[in-house]
């Protein structure tokens, strides 16, 4: 399957599912089926599918055949993570009062605007976000629900039923980490690289690496093998992403320049730049504090941008993500993983971390 | 097993699912322990275990022997429900801005107080409603892996799965139901009875007790009167609500008397009042208009009732009351559930429907 194939395939499997929900959807109230339409149209909208594509990739490096009658099973539970992703950006987006995703007003604002253009009681932007709560609540449950009516064998769901669990449990984690460590005001190099591991490399990459594994009933080694690529590969491109988020070009990112900065995300770019100032730039450190999490003007952003790379900062996070895909890069040589699922791998691990910017 | 009985079991099986979530959520952050804490706390800090207990009364009532070896798996599937019930009422208690829940602060608020009592930076609001979103989340994804991990046999699993599949998109779609009704204004008896029908008789009785049915794999004609006896009370049981929510002892219902009249909530109660109304006294009808969801005076709460009972709704729906109460009773007589199963849900139906004020 090319990795256009896969995705096309990934979103007529969630628009099967879907349909399949319609008449339950609506039975409820025609109000219902709206707001599930905009649900809908938010899965479908796009993405890369990264999630599915490496649970995929895990199943057929641990010897699934894209070909057998077990295949569309497997490719139900890979494409239930985009449901699972559904819910976590949708949250995120309220947690963050962020106003578009993907070019597009997020949910919670489109029904905000919905509100407003009725001319209805109550404030708009509470119910925008009600709604927002709840669709995200009913796509975490139709999650599960596609894993639980994909035709997986008792045995393979026995084996996929932890790693689903872990998975979940792991990324709310993260997120709760991510917004507590922000309020708090901790700057420690360790909990920035603990959320990188919780809220993106065992969500995005190891978990779905895992899953595959299971589904496929993977040996002991290569789950081992999987584990340490996903958890090395995923925090390389977390950490490739924050330096896009600051030095990235907008019509690349999608988001304006220097929105990290402006958002005053806790990056471990931004706390190894704290560190390093700490300890030689007291002024620097003063000033990257002062400003940092404000609406900077585009002056500002370039001089943070240049304290963070005069700092060390970008030198040291570019250290960073070679040395955790070399390392990723060779358990995957030396695994046993199939070769087509070698090169894939290879080629995702490749374009999320590289330099582009 | 007594209720008591019942109500110890459902929270001995809950405390031993989250202690086996423990580890895993320790692994990532001390952080997101304490914060579990507090969505255990929650969790068992009571309430009448109301769904599990309907759950399990229907797997009696189908043939399923409490002394068997496969009912502490049965358990587990109707404990599932009330973390079902804690995301619902987490992410309820931010839609509606909610101070308190069962005399305690809401989980939300909880999250705020923290982050004011420590200084952090930020909207402490904001910060306790993301905390909320985030763990209403947890419980969901919690809820489901209660029921993937019960020891339940496949042909069982296979049969809970739709029913559990559709009771939690109902209850989803009433909840938005009802935001949008009371958005827009909608003040059709036709809207809020269908409000009750999803987001109370389905959520709370009909799917519990055709929970408790698929897992004892009873017969059609069990599974019919179930669904019929589950709506009716389920409403009948709403209605009720609806009536101490207006009239009630703040002593019994723990909230403030005239709570809903201050909120603004579309009952039923409040459809009929206007109908009536509109029809009769439009002096009336503009009154309970202008004053329905404002900050009550003891004086105006008291105007609004004796409005209520002169317009004929409190008659009216202690009317709706009983029939469907005579009509769910008649249905369950009729049914072959069990002796002991029969006993108890007419209690249940009695103590959840009767007049009490």
């Amino acid at each position: 399957m090319t990795a256009d194939g896969f995705v096309e395939s990934v979103e007529d499997t969630l628009r099967t599912f879907v349909n399949s929900r319609r008449e339950l959807v609506q039975g409820v109230s025609p109000v219902y089926s709206d707001a599930v339409d905009e649900l809908v149209s938010f899965v479908l909208r796009g993405g890369k599918r990264v999630r599915p594509a490496f649970a995929w990739t895990g199943w057929v490096g641990a010897g699934g055949d894209p070909s057998s009658a077990g295949a569309p099973a497997v490719l139900a539970v890979c494409s239930a993570l985009e449901l699972v992703q559904a819910c976590a950006l949708i949250h995120d987006d309220i947690i963050d009062s962020s106003l578009t995703r993907r070019g597009f007003p997020t949910v919670h604002v489109t029904f905000a605007e919905r509100h407003r253009a009725q001319g209805w009681s109550g404030d708009p932007d509470r119910y925008g976000e009600s709604v927002g709560v709840l669709l995200g609540d009913l796509a975490l449950c139709w999650a599960d629900d596609m894993v639980r009516f994909a035709d997986l064998d008792a045995d393979a769901a026995g084996r996929v039923a932890p790693v689903w669990s872990a998975m979940r449990t792991e990324v709310m984690g993260g997120q709760l980490l991510d917004i507590t460590v922000e309020a708090s005001g901790d700057e420690s190099v360790e909990a920035a690289l603990r959320i990188d591991r919780y809220k993106t490399a065992a969500y995005t990459v190891e978990r779905p690496l895992l899953i595959g594994a299971a589904l496929a009933d993977a040996d002991p080694a290569l789950i081992a093998a999987y584990h340490r690529f996903g958890a090395d590969i995923g925090v390389a491109f977390q950490l490739r992403d924050d330096l896009l988020g600051v030095f990235g070009d907008p019509e690349i990112t999608g988001k304006p320049s220097g929105d990290d900065l402006r958002e005053g995300k806790r990056t471990v770019l931004l706390a190894v730049a704290l560190a390093a100032a700490d300890r030689v730039a007291p002024d620097s450190a003063a000033m990257i504090r002062s400003k940092i999490g404000t609406d900077l003007s585009d002056d500002e952003v370039d001089t943070l941008r240049s304290a963070l790379i005069d700092l060390g900062a970008v030198d040291d996070v570019e250290s960073r993500i070679s040395a955790l895909t070399d390392s990723a890069l060779a358990e995957l040589d030396l695994s046993d993983a199939t070769a087509p699922a070698k090169e894939r791998l290879r080629s995702m691990a490749w374009s999320a971390t590289r330099r582009e910017y």
